[in-house]
């Protein structure tokens, strides 16, 4: 691997899913392996493995593990049989699309090639995760490009090696920009409830040497006012045709803050995350979470007994506020249902 | 005590202060017993008392004790004696002013009546400290009658009696408001790092029966989005002669999300705050914390080794972006610096 990339959360070895247990970093680095599609599903539910792009990777393996079953238990209806399995994937998380995108092209290759299915599937599922690890690597070169030296960015949530096949999306432009000498300093949101900042993506650049410091959410805005930074850069886990992108509660208060500052806002995301099905961020399903989330740290209460916590998942950060949407494809400025379109077209 | 309204954090009794150590709070209510101004100054840096009003409240019993112990050991020159104990409790958090006004306060008044000066410094004492309490009365009335009947509010920090002589600043207004049926629900950043809150807000209005949900910082802008929320209600450490106003990390954000989304921005904040020998917020000094706040919950661990974090303690709110300033000597629109010396001479 390449400098500042050293990091594999999601593997396909000896004919199971090994998965990087990612409740548990940065403490320990546990990885589980995985037989079946329940176990995939849940794994995703859990957030065992988060992030949209591995999310989606994760439930292809799981459709070929739930085919390879069905196929040896039941010969002759296997593809009937198959259908509870699919709908257990689907139905694990709802706001991040790439999960269902990967589905949906599993099943369109399986239509398509149906005389050698399992050979079909496990082609396809290494290929989705192939070529997530080569858009990242694409996209890196992309948006590195607009970046000039610079102090300092900020990102938010995870988007590194742990939440796609690799190299990351958002935290991929960064590696490249690092790489090449023009970022100083890596500022790192938090990122309440669930710590993907301090816990994930503070673990993946350590790892790789890159020069991170935390804060949290209610300081992003005192760090644009210092002049401290001159990008945001996050990923999606949605973006609507309209270029509304639905990403990580706090992304959109970032956005606003963002241009408010006259920092520049680029979200980092494969064509895979792009929805045209939905027609704007109102239609984007936004998953709410378990109060116990903000309510408990590491099983251990923190808010005073009896209140109470709203907990949304993720938020939509409206076309009009991203200056530049980057995918393997290419960039977009302030993406909107006519430069969706055309992307693509291409 | 009126409804909703049984808190006291700050008292004196038996010739000592006693401090509701918030360090401790929602998991255990446990009061301290100070007799030094040593124990007052260390209470104050290490956060068993918080909050720019209770701060100067506690500073001014600390000044007391400090001046008993003086006399009585030193009594020909224990006026000079004294220099120390003052240096130390003046020097023990920089950015909330009501500290550096009650030390004042008191100073001035042992130079004008010294001819009893524990009596005088006692006195003076109890008025700051019951003239806190009344101007959080007042304040809630001027600050409850701008707000209509409405779904929501948000506030950050503590601003409750925790955080005051009694009753509190924003959460007074909140009380207020609440007890005139006017808001069905509010809503309370943890505000991270130190949870106030999680732990303190929340406990203050459970204890006093004001529904309460906690949000992450980052979800404040999804709040606002959604139209939940009509006002965001905040206190103040120290407003600058032009309007500015330091608060806790986290309020200028919600100042700049507040405007963007048209939701009324409130600043709660007796006169004792307003400090006109700062001329703008830039020569505010604002704190910054130890790293470990970020990075650790509980003694526990939660971000990546190796990484660092960034932890200023507070930032500044630009007077424009404030709405409306409440003060017990009445409200300011859009506060500057020819608004707050009108109010500061009325």
């Amino acid at each position: 691997m390449p400098p500042h990339d050293t990091i594999r959360a999601v593997e396909w070895k000896d004919n199971h899913l090994i998965l990087l247990d990612q409740r548990k970093l940065p403490h320990a680095e546990h990885y589980l392996q995985l037989y079946s599609a329940e176990d995939t599903a849940e794994a995703i539910r859990n957030m065992v493995v988060r992030g949209a792009p591995a999310i989606g990777i994760a439930a292809a393996y799981g459709l070929l593990m739930a085919a390879r079953k069905a196929f040896k238990q039941y010969p002759h209806d296997w593809r009937a049989r198959l259908q509870p399995d699919i709908e257990v994937l689907a139905a694990a998380r709802p706001t991040a699309v790439n999960l269902h995108w990967a589905l949906q092209r599993m099943l369109k290759a399986l239509d398509e090639h149906d005389a050698d299915p399992i050979h079909t599937l496990m082609a396809v599922a290494q290929q989705i995760h192939q070529a997530d690890i080569e858009a990242n690597h694409r996209m890196a070169l992309l948006g590195s490009e607009l970046i000039k030296p610079t102090h300092g960015v900020l990102t938010h949530c995870n988007t590194g090696s742990l939440a796609t096949g690799g190299y990351g999306t958002a935290l991929g432009v960064i590696r490249a920009a690092y790489g090449e000498g023009k970022i100083e300093q890596v500022y790192a949101d938090e990122t309440r409830p669930w710590w993907q900042g301090s816990r994930l993506t503070a673990w993946e650049l350590m790892r790789d040497k890159i020069p991170t410091q935390l804060i949290c959410e209610g300081a992003a805005a005192h760090l644009m006012k210092l002049g401290k930074i001159s990008w945001v850069i996050v990923g999606a886990d949605r973006v609507a045709a309209n270029g509304d992108v639905a990403n990580k509660i706090g992304t959109y208060s970032l956005a606003v803050l963002a241009r408010f500052h006259g920092v520049r806002f680029m979200v980092v995301a494969p064509t895979s995350t792009i929805d045209l099905e939905t027609v704007s961020g109102e239609q984007i399903p936004l998953e709410e979470r378990s109060a116990d989330e903000i309510l408990n740290v590491n099983q251990q209460r923190i808010a005073a007994p009896q209140v109470g916590a709203w907990n949304p998942a993720f938020d939509v950060t409206p076309g009009k506020l991203v200056d530049i949407l980057v995918t393997e494809k290419g960039i977009v400025l302030r993406p909107d249902t006519e430069k969706l379109s055309t992307l693509m077209q291409s």
